[in-house]
């Protein structure tokens, strides 16, 4: 494993910042400028090996965009842009400088691609796991950010992309799947796979439902449809009906469980949690709106029910209603 | 071991916030209004059970402490007032709900002492070791950063409080000496053990010097003194002369070397880490208001030494002049 000062020069190498940062990587601080007339939005997401993660599951590029994918979909969930991040990552004795870079290059590639400066971290080794800790700052106009507490009864309900691959993947992992160059994109394991291993955040949807306030309330699916719809009825302190036909169910998904009837296509999209796709709210005079700024974007965003005043779950199936419980999503251990 | 919403639930009774959250723990991010006319300083400093501390050797408040005040501490090193902090840990199966309150007694009562709020965090259970990352957010004045880069020749040499006895207190703790409530508080081992445990950043000091820009550059003491200043060194293009009469070594130090043949209570000071003092330069001329700053706040600095335009780094003692090499300071693993 390469010492602290040469991880630091390896990363040093690679950091390529925006006019707001005034000082980068190599002080005791960074230094930056924060934008005039903005809120700052900040949060972290810490990855450890055997929990959120296996190394034999994922390539070393994976992991490090997923490590920031997930910290960038929090600032999205709030309805504002990401334009900072700092990443702290203790390394077990096998890392290779190969796989450091491996790292670097997962972060990097998602931090440029999204305009995400990196501007500071800190590494020291570590006795066991790998462990990566990234908090993030962003940014979104002043009094704009979007919190799980607005949604009203008579809000329309609504979710960006289609469900149920990442709890597919994990599955399909845990039962001894692997990625493998030699499949072909279109495989649905390897989709279901790649939704687990390196979810795309919702970074523009996020940011644009946080500009034009379109949304009473935001979360981003990383406990799972029910779960985290549970999060903002708590908060909001009012209840749900949901349509079971109007769940996006990905693909892949459904192209697996017709050949597997072990696996409940419904119930992967309703309750599988790291989907890193886009929860909220909005009043019913914004669904046009809505609609409209899908299509901008070219973002798939599905209504799939109705916020009501009595503090319940419900699922509408074939007329029938059933009531969802918080469940909550459990990582490996 | 509690499980995650247990452990937010007691987080969230604990958190005090300042008037600049607006948003704090339990939504996606935090929400915060920027400070207007300031610049913002960024940092995170990672500790990992086996690498930075053992859990025989501390109590989990010192540990909560010293996880915020390393922190904290960077913030001080750019002359600037820590804000907002954010902590993600990850606890092995064995801590209790003692433990994990006993962490953030210590966390908290730090934070509330500093005027710091606790705006977000997260945690996951770990296969193995304790891990606590924390990320800081402060402010400075717009340009008033101090980095490790402005030193020039002619610019004096600057140390607060006395060294020595954090390394004293690793070498303690390495040696089988445990804290004991039996032990007298002027117990000078029980005094430097102290200082590794729980140091108290220099927050009033670096604020002071970073607003009314006394110092040309500044680090706090996380490596050593001699590894630390050749940062400054480094950053600046320069070189010192630093003279061994000058260097404050702290009381137990010598107290513990007069009756411990085999302690060098110099190469302790001019050597040993996480002393989390404040190492700065500033102009010859600014000598009085270093003084007159330290009267006020009651703190300690000494000067130590001279900037030359020669990169190198020499103690002067006695008379004699001897090289001193980028040691850096190796933590436990």
């Amino acid at each position: 494993m390469p010492n602290e000062s040469e991880i630091i020069a390896r990363l040093r190498k690679r950091i390529r910042v925006n006019t707001q940062v005034m000082l980068g990587v190599g002080d005791d601080g960074a230094v930056i400028k924060p934008p005039s007339g903005k809120d700052l939005i900040a949060s972290c997401d810490l990855m450890v090996e055997g929990v959120h993660f296996r190394t034999d599951w994922t390539s070393p590029q994976l992991l490090g965009h997923k490590a920031l994918a997930v910290n960038l979909s929090d600032v999205a969930a709030m309805g504002g842009i990401p334009k900072f991040a700092m990443m702290s990552i203790a390394l077990p004795h096998w890392c290779t400088s190969e796989f450091i870079d491996g790292l670097f290059d997962g972060i990097f590639e998602l931090a440029n691609a999204t305009g995400v400066s990196i501007i500071g971290g800190d590494t020291s080794g570590s006795p066991h796991s790998l462990f990566i800790d990234v908090s993030v700052i962003g940014e979104c106009g002043t009094g704009k950010a979007i919190t799980r507490g607005g949604a009203n009864a008579g809000d329309r309900i609504y979710v960006s992309g289609e469900l149920g691959a990442s709890a597919l993947g994990l599955s399909l992992l845990e039962g001894g799947f692997r990625l493998d160059e030699s499949q072909d994109a279109s495989n649905p394991k390897r989709k279901a796979v790649l939704k687990h291993l390196a979810p795309e955040p919702q970074l523009r949807l996020g940011g644009v439902i946080g500009e034009e306030s379109l949304a009473t309330a935001m979360i981003d699916i990383s406990d799972g449809l029910s779960t985290d719809l549970w999060h903002i009825l708590d908060e909001s302190g009012v209840g749900a009906v949901i349509h079971a036909a109007s769940i996006p169910v990905a693909e892949c998904v459904l192209a697996t469980a017709s050949s597997a009837p072990g696996i409940d296509a419904l119930s992967l999209a309703l309750h599988g949690g790291e989907e890193y796709e886009l929860l909220f709210t909005a009043r019913p005079e914004n669904h046009e709106r809505v609609i409209a700024v899908a299509e901008t974007l070219g973002a798939s965003i599905t209504a799939i029910g109705d916020i009501v005043p009595e503090k319940d779950l419900n699922l509408e199936r074939t007329g029938a209603m059933e009531s969802l419980q918080r469940s909550g999503y459990e990582h490996l251990i």
